[in-house]
Parts: structure tokens; C-alpha cells; sequence
């Protein structure tokens, strides 16, 4: 059985066994025979997955009421894999939800590094810097690399640290921005712990 | 004698009688006659001015000492204009600078609004949201278009606010974040009495 998180830019595998990734552009889905729960974002993927009989989408068992309706399926289920903490997910947008007492308590939608780097480069190529995730964040930065640095981490930090929770770090970028949250628990595997906690309470396994 | 601020999308001109903006990509500097101090950051414009005698650029009268060697002379003007204080200049990008006793003493550099707005867009089709400048920033957000606005807004807020600071809130969007930032100075002039007081000091004026 595999379990399959699937993005705008990766398809994140994971069994028993092992944990994988593929490019979600070029990943052809009819090339698994075995049985994948997935949960999928990708438009794409999406519309092939509906005609693949070994494919199930979890969303089908996800109790909805909880949340808001066009909130995005990943960060549903990465909810459902914690009981309280703020969970940042640093994939090609950041998600920072929080859950309070297994409740979704909302949460807001961030850049992800490679899109705010493009952002910065698109408005004046003055600012086309790789983001220094070693800057003091302590200290009003003097230079540009830093200043930009600054302006994408630092305010997300401060928000997340404001709410004085156990922090949940996971997605692709997840060790680049445990240099921001040091206390953070890395945990790449979150989203595949709220599917298994779906898929138990459904009697799917 | 006119003033004019140039950036990446607007000319920026100031005379005692009156303030007007010109679109910086259609602009032609060789269309005006009388005698203009400007500052520039626009690469193709800054080609086009080293030809004009009438166009006096004022970086030759900046103490470049007081800032750092890659930092854009708008912001450089900017902090020139007030003694005490954190400046927030919200055009292309958003430039936050903070001065005490006339010292800059660092910033930093965030997005701004139509950039940002393009950033999420390009991450997802499903994030193609116009930013709700009246969002309540006290509260956790529970729909798509306020996640990512407050992912925008409040985390710039939290910052600026945690300077405890006079706020000068300035730039091409200053009313729009007039919203967030409610006890700001709103000075859309801020630019040009930095180029004055530099003016002033050089006997220019």
C-alpha cells in the first residue's frame, strides 16, 4: 500500500518501506499498479487520477465541516495529523494553520521561497538575490541580500512565534526554514501521519 | 524648478503648484525644458538623463557614507527626510527603513501589493485573490482570499508595529495601507522634502 501527497510540483510517495518524490509534471500516474490513497492539488493530476480504479482520494473521507471550503486538501490533512500546534508547511506556497485542541482554529497562505524570490527578481532585477536563511534576524540588515532576506523570514517568524505553540515544520523546503525555526519539530512525514489517522477513523486500514 | 522621483513604473513630479505622475515606461525626459532635480532607479531612464543638462541628478550631493553601498536612492532620500522615525514606502516593492537621531539604522524589503498579488497567482490559480486591504488582522483567517491577505498584511504589520516607532507612511500604495497602518503619517510629498533638505545643504535651493 502506498500513500501519495500529491502538489503543484512534486508527487511525495510513502509506504511502509520508503518515501519518495517525483515531478508532478512529468509523473504519469497509470505507470502504479498497486493500491495509493492520495490527496491531490494539482489540476492536472487530478483529472487523471478520477479515471485510475487503483487510485483512492482520501478526500472522500475527510469530515469538511471542520474547515473552510476552499481550503486546499494538503493542509486539511496535515491538520488532521496533530492534536494541538501550529503547523508551517513550506512547499511552493507556506501554509501556517493552527489546531487547538484537534480543532482548526484557521490559518494564512505565504510565499514559498522559490516563488517569493521570483516575485523580489520580477519587480527590479536589483533585487535578484537567493534568500540568505543564516541572516540575524536580530539585527535591521544593511545589504540588499539581507534586506530581502530579512522581509520574507523575519515576518514570518515573528507571526509564527507569536502564537506560542509547539511548531510542526514540514513540506519540501521544511530543513532550509529549520534554520528559522530551530525549535520546530522537522517532520517531513506529517502530512502522511494525517492520512493514516484518516484513513483509520474511515476503517481503511 | 521641478522635483522628480523616479521608479520602475512612475515619474514622480513636484513643483510648488502641484504633484503629477507619468507612466516611467512611455515617459520622454527630452519633452520638458525647464530645470528638474531628480533622484532614479530606473535603468532605462537613468540612461536617458545622463544626456539632459536641464536634469540634475541630486546622487552627487548624497553622504552615501550614512547608508550601504547597493541601497536604491529612493530609500536613501527617503530616510533623509525626517530626524526620527520608520519609514514604509509601498510602491513596486516595500521599502521599511528605520532613522533615529537622523542615523539610518537598517530595513528591510517586502513585496509590494501588485507583485505579491502576481507571487500567489503564479503559485496557484486557486490564490488569484485581490488583497482585502479590511481584514481583520486579529483574527485567524477562515477563507481563501483572507489567508492570503493577512499572509501579506499582518506579518508586515506585526514587524513595523514592533518597532514602536513613528510611522511615515509614504509611496505610490500609501493610501491603501493607510488601512493597516491607521496611526501612520500618510505623506505622499515625503520623498521630495528629503530631496530639499539635501537641496538645502548642497545651496542648491
Amino acid at each position: 500500500m502506498l500513500l501519495c501527497d500529491i502538489g503543484n510540483t512534486t508527487c511525495h510517495f510513502f509506504s511502509d518501506e520508503r518515501s519518495y518524490r517525483e515531478d508532478a509534471a512529468l509523473f504519469d500516474p497509470s505507470s502504479i499498479q498497486e493500491r495509493v490513497f492520495y490527496i491531490c492539488v494539482n489540476p492536472r493530476l487530478k483529472n487523471l487520477l478520477k479515471e485510475l480504479p487503483n487510485w483512492i482520494d482520501l478526500c472522500a473521507y475527510v469530515d469538511f465541516k471542520k474547515y473552510y471550503e476552499t481550503m486546499g486538501i494538503d493542509r486539511i490533512v496535515a491538520c488532521e495529523a496533530i492534536e494541538e500546534g501550529v503547523i508551517v508547511d513550506a512547499g511552493s506556497a507556506i501554509t501556517v494553520d493552527i489546531v487547538k485542541k484537534g480543532r482548526f482554529e484557521g490559518g494564512f497562505i505565504y510565499p514559498g521561497a522559490r516563488a517569493m524570490g521570483e516575485c523580489y527578481k520580477n519587480i527590479s532585477s536589483a533585487l535578484e538575490y537567493s534568500f540568505n536563511f543564516e541572516v540575524d534576524l536580530d539585527k535591521m540588515p544593511k545589504n540588499s541580500r539581507d534586506a530581502i532576506s530579512y522581509g520574507y523570514l523575519k515576518l514570518l517568524k515573528s507571526e509564527v512565534d507569536s502564537y506560542n505553540m509547539e511548531i510542526f515544520l514540514t513540506g519540501g523546503d521544511a530543513k532550509s526554514f529549520s534554520n528559522i525555526f530551530p525549535n520546530a519539530h522537522l517532520d517531513e512525514m506529517l502530512i502522511f501521519r494525517g492520512m493514516k489517522n484518516i484513513m483509520k477513523r474511515a476503517d481503511l486500514c
